[in-house]
């Protein structure tokens, strides 16, 4: 019996990661076995994949919503080999979906609610602490957030919220004691550091609403308050990554935590590598397979894993672009589940999604088994190559 | 070295047979021998394809239109095996195309200059006339066709010049000589009879325009015309295939012609299953797959011959649709060529296409190279299955 394992990410907008896998297992008959596992790469879904492994408690927390409303989050504890952890998406908290991008919010939204929500898992016991920083919607350099943890600011006198444009300075001695007895780690596979041409607000703060002056002015607030940092700490912000998520990288790691690469942590946590031996063939995917792939998302995460078990692999798409770049070598199999003309609005649609993935997965499966049937071999038994 | 072998109809509209082959072969790596078989299946690309296979010579031919206007029109004449033949499509001279369909046109147009196409190609000296039947824009149940060849009617005092609206009966002693030299075979997978509820006016009336008035004039008068030579002759015109390409099938019928299958027969004039031999994996494919394919359109004459052979295979399409019923047994892997949301008039673009064609070809070399890889193993030489 040949084994299917699906490991698609969510189509954002579409379908979540669990129901691909069912759509695309669907597809292919029962003479295969099919394992399904639920995926993420540090955005959205990744509580869903953790608790499709481990199962575990959704806590939902009062906290400060980006732009100081109330808001209940949700963030999943659990245990994994006996140790009580906390994964917590920060688009929960301060996603984009709750700013409406434009140049108030950017100015007025804050972190906040994250060291919140963080402070409630060290309540709970927890040992570690996962922080997905994908689909952030504030550029508040994470001070927010450590304003939250117990930071404190010299405030000047500008009005808006957001407490990077109001910080003069920033005292780190205060921090709650509780992030001591954590181990923190934020997902992110953004390199940007803290300030600068490359920095958070230069580089991502147009998608968040902020005109160019707004950026410049979240900009020079982010390189003084580096500065501040190194002259009162010595601690050097501009790192690769503390300007992931709109500068709450560098505010994790003021807090004493770790940048860890998204798709790899979340493989790592869930055991992913035990549960693809064995296996067949390996179905990924993502809403859309571009250019961005490669850096770190699902199916180059899951492509790297089979090219080490050399393991055949196919992903599936929304929407792919005609070149590919160093991800063609490495995923040479990329079908859109598009199965003829169609509008975007109606390709989104979960149910249409659902029936083109099953469909695009039984001429996939309909091809392997006409070749094996012509080849006439039984796959070696788990085809389990020693790793390096 | 395996071997693939692209066999994809046109996309009408869009690419061509060979271009399409030639796209998805340039999809493959040189790891693989590559043979193109331009196809069709009588319709449009039927010259191409036996072009492709033997050459010769396309002869323009001055013939009357459907309207009575004048028309340049094309046949091909070659060799197959020593023996001359030529080969006409239909719709080359009576087109639906040709025809604006509307009302007017349906109760004006005629087949003549396809008769007169007939006598060119005799005159030639070929043995046999292939006559595509696909596409046609008349609805004259042939009778222009005949009258073109020496057959002669009684005219009633109706001014429109579809031939069968005049004809009060139809004399067939004057046909002319040359045709006893030929065998005459009209390409067709359509079973309809000559008149009723199945026949071509009430079936195929209203794609070409005709109102309803009309289509019951053209049937009643396909109904006497069929009374009258069976009185007359004893010919029952009733026969299965009678009422293709607006009673053309009939029309080639009285003149001594036979009805033929249209994949068949091109894939036998060609030699088809002789070039799918060691074949390790084969391509087919139609701008449209869905439950009409199965009625004798490329894939599914391609598919019969895979099963035969028991080869891989793989179609590819514009769109398809979700069911294809009795297809899908035959046909398991049936991949749209599309790589995302799209109009259809950019995904008709040939361009367009034959970048599509190639791309979803390279996932699918991918997938069949990775697959051999994992199984080791070396696909049997030619892989050649003694034939039933």
């Amino acid at each position: 019996m040949m084994k299917i394992v699906a490991a698609i990410d969510s189509f954002k907008g579409s379908a979540t990661s669990a129901e691909l896998n069912q759509a695309v297992l669907s597809g292919f008959s029962d003479q295969w076995e099919k394992c399904s596992i639920p995926i993420a790469d540090g955005g959205e879904g990744s509580m869903a994949a953790v608790f499709a492994a481990f199962g575990g408690n959704y806590e939902t927390v009062p906290v400060t919503d980006p732009l100081g409303g109330k808001l209940q989050a949700r963030m999943l504890v659990t245990k994994i080999k006996e140790e009580k952890i906390a994964l917590i998406e920060s688009a929960e908290v301060i996603g984009l979906q709750l700013v409406e991008p434009s140049d108030e919010t950017s100015r007025n939204s804050s972190s906040f609610g994250l060291g919140q929500m963080v402070l409630a898992a060290c309540r709970q016991g927890v040992k570690k602490i996962y922080l997905t920083l994908g689909g952030s919607g504030t550029s508040d350099g994470g001070v927010g957030f450590l304003l939250a943890l117990g930071a404190t600011i010299q405030r000047n006198e500008r009005m808006e919220n957001n407490p990077l444009l109001q910080a003069e300075s920033l005292e780190l001695s205060q921090l709650n004691p509780l992030l001591a007895q954590i181990d923190l780690f934020a997902l992110a596979d953004v390199t940007n550091p803290y300030s600068g041409e490359q920095g958070f607000a230069s580089v991502f703060g147009s998608q968040k609403g902020a005109t160019k002056e707004t950026i410049q002015q979240l900009d020079q607030q982010a390189k003084r308050l580096a500065e501040h940092i190194k002259r009162t700490t010595g601690i050097d912000l501009e790192v690769p990554g503390s300007g992931a998520a709109g500068g709450l990288g560098g505010g994790v790691y003021l807090a004493g935590g770790q940048l860890v690469p998204g798709f790899s942590t979340i493989a790592s946590l869930i055991g992913f590598e035990e549960k693809i031996k064995g296996a067949d063939l390996l179905i990924t995917g993502e809403g859309r397979i571009d250019g961005q792939t490669a850096r770190g998302k699902v199916p180059y995460g899951v492509a790297l894993l089979a090219q080490k078990r050399q393991l055949p692999i196919v992903a599936i798409c929304g929407s792919r672009t005609e070149r590919l770049g160093e991800l063609s070598q490495l995923l040479p199999t990329v079908f859109s589940i598009q199965q003829g003309p169609v509008s975007l609005a109606e390709a989104m649609e979960k149910k249409r999604t659902l029936i083109n993935a099953q469909q695009t997965a039984q001429a996939i499966a309909g091809l392997v088994e006409q070749w094996q049937k012509k080849t006439g071999s039984v796959p070696s038994e788990g085809t389990d190559f020693p790793t390096k």
